[in-house]
């Protein structure tokens, strides 16, 4: 499948994207049975950026980021590129002026299993882009690749259109048809997470929230007081 | 000693505590004759908290966080929980609930040899955590481990009560034994590097403050001019 | 050459340091051939840190940082110091008290290759670092180095007196008698690029700007309609 | 799909699987167009096994190997297992008694996204393992995984039933329907690269035997005497 | 304790220590209940080695080697010495003439927290040692350090005294008061293996000699015929 | 200095040459005052090669190894091949063709800061390679690069014709200047070190052969019996 651009590839419906979006990383990634999530070696080069989009694969070259310019013009608003090369490589594939590019088409931002440069403008520019380094060292333009195939980043697998989170705890990958599912699921799980909170603010325990010490016990928990310890 | 809770461990005063906050662990860890150190790869989630507090210890299996639980309820004003998992992990053991719980019992933050999550959250809480990763990967609740006994954390030995003070530098521990003397020789140190660095601020050099002229030479260090060096 | 301090070393005029300063790394790094660059392991201890100076470099043995109080006497405005010890280390050789004396004599930051402390009261100092790791374990004064001869930080060989660029993608070093050259040169692309993201700006697409549409086709990239695909 | 168990999966022939193995992974992967290798951090734990298999693909949580036993009854002659963790672990989750279960079953080895532990003892069995790392901490058999689903393990998409080869170098996935063509295009290459060998064990040049010198002189490289340079 | 060297520490008997030996890392390190094991980034620098011992302690100071020299004066027959620096390090704190010397007074091996050198002659002379990096980097001989005082190795805490076993798979600490309930209970699960091992080569599986389909059945463990699945 | 070879360029007299490949790299690294030491991520493919070569240098572009087959055509008897890409790289650059044409023209070996494949069958032909990983993953012949200019490898600023030394502890550069001073100095060590040996491996102690228990109690080291101390 290498050299293909694939067009027209579906996305999740936009207010479904903006509502995985705004239940952040760590509750999708809960709210579909803890998987999809991307290795932590992604982090964003600035903090507090929490976006979703649908996902535009670039299978590339290792120092080579040809193919991110032909990414561009498959891009609409609300996805977010994701780019894998086809072995390691830390160097600084994406820049200010690709950044340029993708804010003229609304991208929301970049995943990137590789690095990034120019990374004060984009911070500036607040275009975010999670990346395995931060690095200066350019790219050629010599070798293509693929857009919209299946690739893996950073240990999942990823599919054009699959909705992409991504905020300061890290990146999470849904896959398209089961978006919807995922954000009831994610949405429930902050409505009850909302009352935990507030019992939690309240000075009330996890212990007795969870109802825990029971199953602790019959675990063989046992507490014992300082002093009664050698070695406490 | 695996399964147990030590209750009623002792602390060293607050205000001894407190002291050692305000020194920050460059200076602690000076004062106290450069030991205690945590390894560098534990990282503050957000710049800027600069805590002390007694150590409440948790030593749990890998990718389980149930005794978080059970530590909170083990906690006062003043305490710094402090996590070792008895194997290499980098998951999300922790977040913003688990937080919510510490700070309505004045916990004053966490160290823990794994990984965190909801960090957008608890910068915005201002609660603050070193950690060796971010993580949006839970954890389960299978398998107990203890409270309050003797762990080794990011390389140290720490003990329930020893003080943990913790900045953007990093993490060091104090002996509870030995807090009221560490802060002693910490605000010493303070007050003569007041003098020192009113001095360099005024151009004075380090060379000459501190008398390094003469064993430098007698080290044997030439000073050449440019020029008269073949390599230079 | 150990034991050595040159003194006199000759530096780019001030004018060309300040203009690659504002180019930024990214633009100076491409603009002299994409040569010079740091390894990425060097990261600023804040960000938003921009500058250029002339290298005053150490050679200093693991875990001692004795040579940088000499160092300090040979810098003069407009510097930048540049430190590697003789073998990997991450301990903190440099902190507060240090820069203040740096800032005395007008030095404009540091790169080191290896560890540095201090970071919280550096960042309110404004006195910028680029270094391999945090830590606040600090280094004996037992060794002597060298101060301005030829060393190689974090895989680039740097010349006393060569131009040192940095901000947040890292570190670039310029050598001396190229600066003036490469500054035209990262001025004339970056009046160039000025035209591009104007143009990117506008939604046209880079594919079209740098008329890449041909060479794609002759390297045999191929468009597909999703649906046509199999795995598309 | 989590808690599956696949059977019945079909295997590539094994006179394919053959085939692929006595060519090895470098001539595997370049005759595949270089797609399938699995990233380098797979080492093999002792040296001098080549081997191909038909891949059981196991998805198990972290610190849990309880799904190792449930995929050694779907395995069967001319296998190989291959287990990636949900989050990343350096656990050992595989050791002797478990080898021994697989040697029983004709297994020819296996490749773990994690650790492995009893090496001496797998090496004197010449039972072949391709881990990330060695450790003897043993894992819990408390959650469910999946065997036989598509995996990613060591940044490739498996499938079962993917021809697996590994060496010396890493490990390689070929998919299953492409298998007999990847097994032809290796053979060929293997016959050209013996005349190729036989050149340069004769002494001629690459350069020569493969045409290279005009081109180089197009992309304009210069050769220069020792002597003429100024800094050679 | 800096500055101390502990004379006539007691060990554990030797019968003891050798049974532990002859059960190797992965057995005693399940036998203690999953207690002890030294981080795995401590490597053998030669396969094959597989030892117990009673720890010798060195405490010493980065890039300084003067405390082993220290420490071959406290050693005797059965001895194994383990290394800490008090920060990190990697380079060749022990070489071929420190291991003859040991060898002279019947020491079995040496664990170290940082690196050695000489690796070749010390496989042919038969000396292990497991190692965090292998480095020709000499130290100096500066500064004092304690020998025979408790440390923290790759993350376990050591007692002069304590046995250390080491093979292939890594290194663990058995405490000396434990020693001979965890050589029972080691010899136990040898010999319960010994069972297993040959039912499981036999052919029986996993499943069945641990009785654990009902189990899994339980858990909701489900088994699919392939092309009964949409994505297996 | 891209896109040049250089050509005739000097070596150091094999006698030294072979001289200082017997003295090994620690013995030599000590004798030249402790520089020159390459990092000690490069490691050699197999053990127990033990190698010394002048050194052909290779600069070249990541992920593209066309410069290897540019550098063979300038190698000669004695020379080894030292190759360092632009930008960090773990890419398999080098395989069995390549060695078989340095063979062929009396290579000794390979240091290449990047990857290597065919490493099972660089071991049957006895061709070592130190490198910093193992990966089959080719690269491409798109780029020109440099021949014989100053390069930095692993850390160490290298010249064409200076001497590599290599073995089981890494890797060594002497410079050509210099050669034959360090075989003097590095050969009276050698002999030094043999009656060291003797002494050693008769049951005397370092403390005693070196002088330095006088210095030790200098500096405060202090004997405590085992029950004096309330720690030990």
């Amino acid at each position: 499948m290498s050299g293909v651009v694939v067009t027209g590839c579906p996305r999740a419906p936009l207010t479904v994207v903006d509502g995985l979006g705004a239940c952040g990383v760590a509750t999708v990634h809960e709210a579909q049975g803890r998987k999809g999530l991307l290795q932590s070696h992604l982090r964003p080069i600035y903090r507090g950026a929490q976006i979703a989009g649908s996902a535009v694969t670039v299978s590339l070259a290792p120092a080579d980021n040809w193919m991110i310019h032909v990414a561009v013009e498959q891009c609409q608003e609300g996805d977010v590129v994701v780019i894998a090369p086809t072995s390691p490589s830390d160097q600084g594939y994406f820049g200010e002026l690709l950044a340029q590019s993708m804010i003229a088409r609304k991208v929301r931002g970049l995943v990137i299993e590789a690095g990034t440069r120019d990374t004060a403008e984009l911070a500036r520019l607040g275009f975010p882009v999670w990346s395995k380094a931060v690095s200066a060292q350019g790219t050629v333009k010599e070798t293509i690749g693929s857009v919209n195939v299946p690739i893996v980043c950073a240990g999942q697998a990823i599919q054009p259109g699959d909705v992409i989170v991504a905020d300061d705890d890290g990146v999470c990958v849904v896959k398209r048809g089961e978006a919807e599912a995922v954000l009831k699921a994610a949405q429930a799980r902050e409505q009850k997470e909302a009352t935990t909170r507030a019992r939690l603010q309240a000075g009330e325990l996890g212990l007795d929230i969870y109802g825990m010490r029971e199953r602790l016990a019959d675990k063989g928990l046992r507490y014992v007081a300082y002093g009664d310890t050698k070695e406490g």
